[in-house]
């Protein structure tokens, strides 16, 4: 057996040696029984303290893999590990005993997508997160410098379940801008609205449940649904929202435990439900009886006037619960969210969140809440809807300009993205890469329908993630790769052009 | 109908204003067709700006609820929400529709820990939280301002799934102190370890599958398996930990799919689990093939020589999936934990975190790391262990001093817990009350049984979080409770009381 003791490690020498010895104890090397060479000896040997190889073996005796008697040295214990009969340990069949749907297709755009935001040089229309350089960093640094100096003590100690009443407080003050009027008793704080969307479908869904999404949606949410053991159902939008007359035949056939939709600026298609489409949807939800998740994150992001009310403004009798963050308008690291909604419903939100992560962050609570107190968050906005607006002009504006015959796509009042869908011509099994060669990045479409066979000639454009120069840039290159992947070496048109109608 | 303004609110009038008369909308009392009062009268009777009815007027009709032509007038929308026939909206059956086990014994009690853990006047073993007063909080200060100046930047940017590699690698340096061996890439950093128990839940038990824990054990855990659908099975524990001859049977009979252990200074029994039977568990897990799940959050609080490996370290087989938590060691705001085990199951780990809550939260890894290479923590423990060790002594001590004859309790090596038990002479119904009367609380045992029948006549005493004087006076105010609790007036001598004899 051979010895290897690194001096210049991080790792004391007597753990790196104790370590050696218990391989060659637990590989079998060693069997029970062997003597351990003399401490002396062994000590000479290595050039090592005599100390060293006597800490190391009372690490060995301490963990059971050793014994050892004045005058007789130190044996390797015998029946160290008894076997069961005489079989070898097997490993565990990992495999077979984790619950995991591993054939789901959207399986690691979420984790692809956090390494993506890594930034390389890659243009990167791909992501739905905001433009890092634009960080309100120095309002943080004071907030937080303040809250330091205050109170540092009570940033550490746990927090209610059900978040801090002056966050809840101030989230329920910033409410009142998307026409929701409740006191901060009715907000939950959540680790971001992920949980929400996690909590929501272990609450509400059963194994075998049917819940209806938005054709095409947020990934997140539909993966959320399935963990549940769900059964996810999409409904068409088009250009004013959710089909509602298709929700009506689905809710009447299927019988959906739960409606999830995203009503402003939707991801990914950036469409905003019309005045009309809510009330019949809110009409639907009473006569059929079935709650409403409302995800709300991008509302804040409007270019073009203001936003409609959040639905759960507009619905007097507790069918909707609705998600809010500020993970799309400030930054993610932090992890807050909320949800508003029927007590009952916040109430065993409570229970599930002491099950799962007992509360949310304390420091990043306290953080947020001064942020808004301060009005920073206000100040903030001003500046990420000024900016994000000249991107999404940039990359409509680039698309016109380079975009083959053929090519579609829309343009959103609001959020991050521009979706767009390219002409049969083009084989869209290539185009990921041809773009990646040409440095630039997006998502494709099916990765946003609930059955992933769908949307494959579609594409999610995050305009707000890059300055309007690598915007047209990014563009350019990215239409270039259309039109190598062109089957007849550029796209033919195959139906109206229609540069700004909207395409979903 | 009456309008409310209030002068001095934080509330804009305009929106005071708008939440009047949409209360005054949706509830029926101004129906379709209503004509509003016109905008320059009702300014004039509100003694308003005239500026400010015409905002409220406009919010109206941006959220659909009335509509306005110049010349006539603002009127409410007539069919607003339309109704299915003549039926008005009911409000939803959300106890019907909440997937709820609400008959749970132990729903609350993690809650109300952490509102007790605010910190009235009393005296409180009930919780199982540090010592506040013994945070190392200029420490924390003095990191976190450092990495305010250096990149406040980075603190805001979403983390890798797994959580920060700098983190990971402190963790896994971490670690050679518990004798586990293992590289970052082996640690997944978890948003405190109660998460953890939540992913093996989903991940490794379907609804019926079987998990055995010890009984008594963390009733955090009892509640993550059960909403995970599980049926928990308790095998009793004795002064050696996990009684093995019974989890053998146990193994046999009901082909559990988990095995449940906190194996060093257990909660809440204070127990550490042998060497022989820490084998002899090993052993059982290798012949019948069931994973082990340790829970390791006491390991660092020994107060008489050092903690055993963890279970982890001595399993050369890949069966233990090992939790660890800073939680009890320094505090519980941030929420940071981890778990090492199998790659496979990290990886599924990594996809079940997407869904949950995407990252960790990012600045408090960055500090947690920083903290632990700076030699923050091994320095904060050294002074909580003497503290606790102090206060460990001074509860034995004043247990002996004031316990009724009959009263039973152990003297734990380690962590946070004594485990005492009553004779049945007295009346525990009352004893909670009792001495919540004399400004002591503790937590009654029948939490930690998987059979809430189970677990009555004990108590949970956390010696941890109160200084020796107040664990002193605490226990003769409870110890007067008992007194007064018990049925003949005092305790009878039903049983040896072995005044240091472990009474699990």
């Amino acid at each position: 057996m051979r010895l290897q003791i690194e001096r210049n490690s991080d790792v004391p020498m007597y753990l790196q040696l104790r370590d050696s010895f218990r391989e060659g104890i637990l590989s079998g090397e060693l069997p029970g029984g062997t003597l351990l060479p003399p401490e002396r000896k062994l000590a000479e040997e290595l050039g090592v303290n005599r100390s060293t190889v006597v800490k190391a073996y009372d690490e060995l005796k301490a963990e059971g893999l050793a014994e050892g008697f004045v005058g007789r040295g130190t044996t390797v214990l015998s029946q160290l590990f008894p076997r069961s009969g005489d079989e070898p340990v097997m490993p565990l069949p990992w495999n077979q005993l984790l619950n995991e749907d591993s054939a789901s297709p959207n399986g690691s755009i979420i984790r692809d997508m956090m390494r993506d935001a890594g930034g390389q040089d890659r243009i990167s229309f791909a992501g739905g997160i905001p433009d890092a350089s634009l960080y309100p960093v120095d309002a943080v640094r004071t907030v937080a410098r303040t809250l330091l100096s205050e109170d540092p003590r009570s940033l550490l100690l746990p927090s209610p379940v059900h978040g801090q009443e002056c966050l809840r407080e101030s989230i329920a003050r910033y409410l009142l801008t998307r026409h929701v009027t409740v006191s901060g008793s009715d907000v939950f704080v959540l680790a971001g609205s992920q949980q929400g969307l996690d909590y929501a479908a272990r609450l509400l869904l059963r194994p075998g449940d049917t819940v209806v999404v938005e054709d095409p949606t947020f990934f997140g949410a539909i993966q959320s649904f399935r963990t549940a053991g769900a059964r996810v159902l999409g409904v068409p939008i088009d250009e004013s929202g959710i089909r509602t007359d298709i929700l009506d035949v689905v809710l009447q056939r299927y019988r959906p435990r739960l409606i999830y939709t995203l009503p402003t600026y939707q991801n990914p298609t950036g469409v905003t439900t019309s005045a009309e489409r809510r009330r019949e949807l809110l009409r639907l939800a009473w006569k059929y009886r079935v709650p409403i998740l409302e995800d709300d994150p991008y509302s804040d992001l409007s270019y073009d006037g203001t936003p409609p009310p959040s639905l759960f403004a507009t619905d007097p009798s507790g069918h909707v619960l609705s998600l809010g963050s500020f993970s799309k308008t400030l930054f993610l690291g932090t992890r807050i969210g909320w949800i508003v909604g029927a007590r009952r419903v916040l109430d065993a939100f409570c229970r599930m969140k002491q099950y799962t992560d007992l509360h949310t962050n304390t420091p990043a609570q306290f953080l947020l809440d001064r942020f808004l107190r301060e009005g920073h968050y206000a100040a903030h906005l001003r500046i990420v809807r000024e900016q994000y607006a000249l991107r999404r002009n940039a990359m409509i504006r680039a698309l016109e300009q380079f975009a083959p015959p053929g090519v579609n796509w829309n343009a959103p009042a609001g959020g991050y993205y521009i979706w767009s869908r390219l002409p049969p011509s083009v084989d869209v099994s290539r185009l990921a890469a041809a773009a990646a060669r040409r440095g630039v990045s997006y998502l494709p479409g099916n990765a946003f329908f609930a059955d992933g066979a769908q949307g494959t000639t579609h594409m999610r454009l995050c305009f707000a993630a890059e300055p309007e120069d690598r915007v047209r840039e990014g563009i350019r290159r990215l239409m270039e790769a259309v039109g190598e992947c062109s089957r007849d070496g550029r796209a033919r048109t195959l139906e109206h052009a229609g540069a700004a109608n909207p395409v979903v």
